[in-house]
């Protein structure tokens, strides 16, 4: 159903060197961008019926608490203001919006070759999230994490090709001034990896210092402006559907500096939501249609993700919970919902509940993920790395979750139906006078490593094999993989004058 | 999408109440035979060219090596056979055969309330395979595994809610005649489950030994016939395009003896059947047809799984490999054939190629479990305790494998979109004049049971919670539930004058 280009060369030396060297990236068996979009748990009358309740909702309950260059903006385009401080949008504005939104988004990165295409089917992983504590394997401990834990993170994903971008996914708690952290988190994420990278900011007065650095690393506004690789992943509601007033003041600088926003209404399903998934989806799309239309009033075709992110609740105890099939159907169901708009969206999948990376931690992070990719989410939110429902990032996970994600991209890239494929010829060459077995067909040979995804630390040995290499371990081996990483200097460093100029003019926490 | 009844009782004490007693099997979340299909990853062309390709594949290549009473039924029933040994279908006896062949077939149980209903895209999850290892968790090894061990398998499975039938998934390899292993298998599973089971046999004439065993068990050759509670999974095919001469004799036998038949397919993509994911579809496809026209030239209408069963290769290593991605879209591609010809199917998903019950064997085991469900896979074999590319299997990993299929359950039930579900009046009560968040809501509350899926030993407690519980370690658990399990008494065990005279009459190697 895709475009893989088989390994064609002559000869079985040819083919033997071109195996031991890395693969092209176009023959690689999975990529970034991947489409798709086999898996539609929604029917076209479900997502009718999403999109009108949304529609009814935003008409006749609104949201409250815009701040008032928000009302200024929403009203001016068309919104109304009523006595109870609730902004409704009539169904046309809405529609409006819809007609002239973005329908594709390039997210840049430092690398052009990391540029991130978001349209249609096409599926990404990244990191994301706002964890706490950093997940110890060795100690089998949680710890609060620091500046340093985020910078490791980022340099474990620039090396990593199924983590297509890094989102913060912890927060700097050994930098307690918040303008600082704000500073410190966008150093370390970009001096740690070339790809695209996302961020938030705590306050609407910390944008301005943040654009002044990223003017520096780009090579000057125009550079930043031209590609701007950073984006402001944005919590602009605090669900049930009321703006997060200081996060839309925030929103509006980022998009006067020429930022992307990510519009992320994350409801909890059962507390902040309503508990059925259809009634989640429902509010997350009304709420991000709201923000659709406040980002497209502040500046037209601004370029925006649709961040339906709603969580699942345990309703036993009330806290939050990532790990489960409704988490895997809430994800898919609005990525049908942005395919229904056509317009660019993310969601999250790949949390684990799990505290550590454990059988448990492998079976929720790949249930979400799997499905997410096969319901051609565009932004596949906190795939890697994340455990304990949020709290907790793991660098070993993000490695592991490199080989997982590998095996869900090859899912996403799906079955290629052509007669090379069905393989008629083939079956008759073998079975008629032939050797009984594909071992070595031209087809099986050629096809070795641009049909198959190899797991880098994922074991696939024999258990007399796996006896005779020692028993190796999965999470110790990720370990390792880690340290060798972290031993090697970062390709993503800024050159020393720059550098040198950024510490000059913030308090930059990282040693140099 | 699917028909959940909401629990509607009036007052808190009630619902507490309620709560606290095990929900009616009508009332919970999840149950063996809800409907996949959401997923598709073949389009309508490419089901149509699959079809093609491996009528064309049996009209012109066709299979040799059936026994000589298969030629006599085969030919018998309009297939041709060549000089060359081979026997060819023409397309128009693969269409008859195709629009006689049942449309749905009854799996029973001995507990009739454990009936399987294969038919259209209803999703049952059991375990299978031929393991030669039990992994024994706590001394991190791999051991011989033998009666016992299958016979204990049997009773945790009798247990656990989301594996809904046992196939042997373990050989006796402490039973050396092979006559005694088979009835031994038999007895070890069914004296431990009251659910379905299926199973080998090495040789035709051990067959007539087991049916008098089954009918006793069954309390007579009437009620077996009338409910056969064992399937006999038959690899009657040698891939590529070779019947297996001996177990198509099994396969007689067991048609004669009233006995379902799971018609097995088991090509090696790369080795025993093409290495791209289609053409290894059209093989196995190609080869069930042909079964399908055996058993229904033998006995027309006789109950028969159409079992795709391809698994993946390694071709680095040569090695099977069933943790991949391209595992899962092998078992998806094949659970849409069933679908495109209208007969009940099966094919295995849930292996794992890691040794021990980690982070990576539960994301192989989630990646095929749950997009075998997704695509409407009839019976999903394999799918739980399977490690080392099915060399091992491990009782641990089959009691967490209950919670991985549970969630994998919940997905397959989908979005259900209706008014309730769509939340609009819940909404505007909730924003409007309301508490602002939906925790004790009546809808809420009211679908917490019915709507969610608790895991039983995955944990989702907070990093601080986790802590003050002693850190739970999830294999140590699934180990703790072993035991329990194992320490009560079977509910599946035969009455004491059965089991006196079947230890009279066969040599029965666990203990009374």
């Amino acid at each position: 159903m895709t475009d893989q280009t088989p390994l064609r060369s002559g000869g079985r030396a040819a083919r033997r060197a071109a195996r031991a060297a890395p693969l092209a990236a176009h023959m690689r068996p999975i990529r970034p961008g991947m489409e798709g979009g086999q898996y539609r748990p929604l029917s076209d009358a479900d997502m009718q019926a999403i999109h009108t309740a949304a529609l009814d909702a935003l008409e006749t309950i609104g949201l409250c608490d815009a701040p008032p260059s928000g009302v200024a903006y929403l009203t001016g385009g068309g919104a109304l203001l009523g006595d109870d401080g609730r902004i409704r949008f009539p169904r046309a504005l809405v529609e409006d919006t819809l007609a002239k939104a973005n329908r594709s988004v390039t997210l840049f990165a430092r690398d052009p070759a990391r540029d991130l295409q978001l349209s249609g089917n096409r599926v990404h992983y990244g990191t994301a999230g706002a964890a706490v504590h950093l997940v110890d394997v060795a100690g089998n401990n949680y710890r609060e994490c620091g500046v340093q834990d985020l910078h490791d993170a980022a340099r474990i994903t620039d090396v990593l090709d199924n983590i297509h971008f890094l989102q913060r996914p912890m927060v700097c708690r050994d930098i307690t001034d918040n303008a600082e952290m704000d500073i410190n988190t966008i150093y370390a994420c970009c001096s740690g990896t070339t790809k695209h990278v996302g961020t938030s900011f705590t306050d609407p007065a910390y944008v301005k210092d943040a654009l002044e650095m990223l003017h520096m690393i780009a090579g000057g506004e125009d550079k930043w402006r031209e590609r701007p690789f950073v984006l402001n992943s944005n919590c602009f509601v605090v669900p049930p559907m009321k703006f997060a007033t200081e996060s839309c003041q925030v929103m509006e600088a980022c998009i006067e500096g020429g930022m992307p926003v990510l519009l992320l209404s994350a409801g909890m399903a059962g507390a902040t939501a309503p508990s059925t998934v259809a009634g989640a989806i429902v509010q997350a799309v009304a709420e991000c249609l709201a923000g659709l239309v406040y980002v497209n009033a502040v500046k037209p075709g601004h370029p925006a993700v649709f961040g339906t992110w709603p969580f699942g609740l345990d309703l036993r105890s009330g806290a939050m919970t990532g790990g489960s099939g409704e988490q895997a159907l809430l994800t898919a169901g609005c990525a049908q919902m942005h395919h229904f708009y056509g317009v660019p969206g993310g969601a999250a999948a790949g949390i684990a509940d799990a505290k550590m990376p454990d059988m448990q931690a492998g079976w929720e992070q790949m249930c979400s993920n799997v499905m997410a990719g096969l319901s051609g989410l565009n932004m596949v939110y906190e795939a890697a790395g994340m455990h304990a429902s949020l709290l907790g990032f793991c660098h070993e996970s993000l490695i592991l979750g490199d080989d997982l994600i590998g095996q869900a991209l090859r899912c996403v890239r799906g079955i290629e139906v052509n007669e090379e494929t069905l393989a008629l010829d083939q079956m008759r060459e073998v079975c008629i006078g032939g050797p009984g077995h594909y071992l070595g067909t031209e087809q099986t040979l050629s096809r070795m490593e641009t049909d198959h995804v190899y797991p880098a630390l994922g074991n696939r040995s024999s258990p007399k094999e796996w006896e005779e290499l020692g028993k190796p371990e999965l999470v110790p081996n990720a370990t390792r993989r880690k340290e060798e990483i972290l031993s090697q200097r970062s390709q993503a460093r800024f050159d020393p004058v720059t550098d040198k100029a950024i510490r000059e003019r913030f308090n930059i926490h990282l040693p140099a």
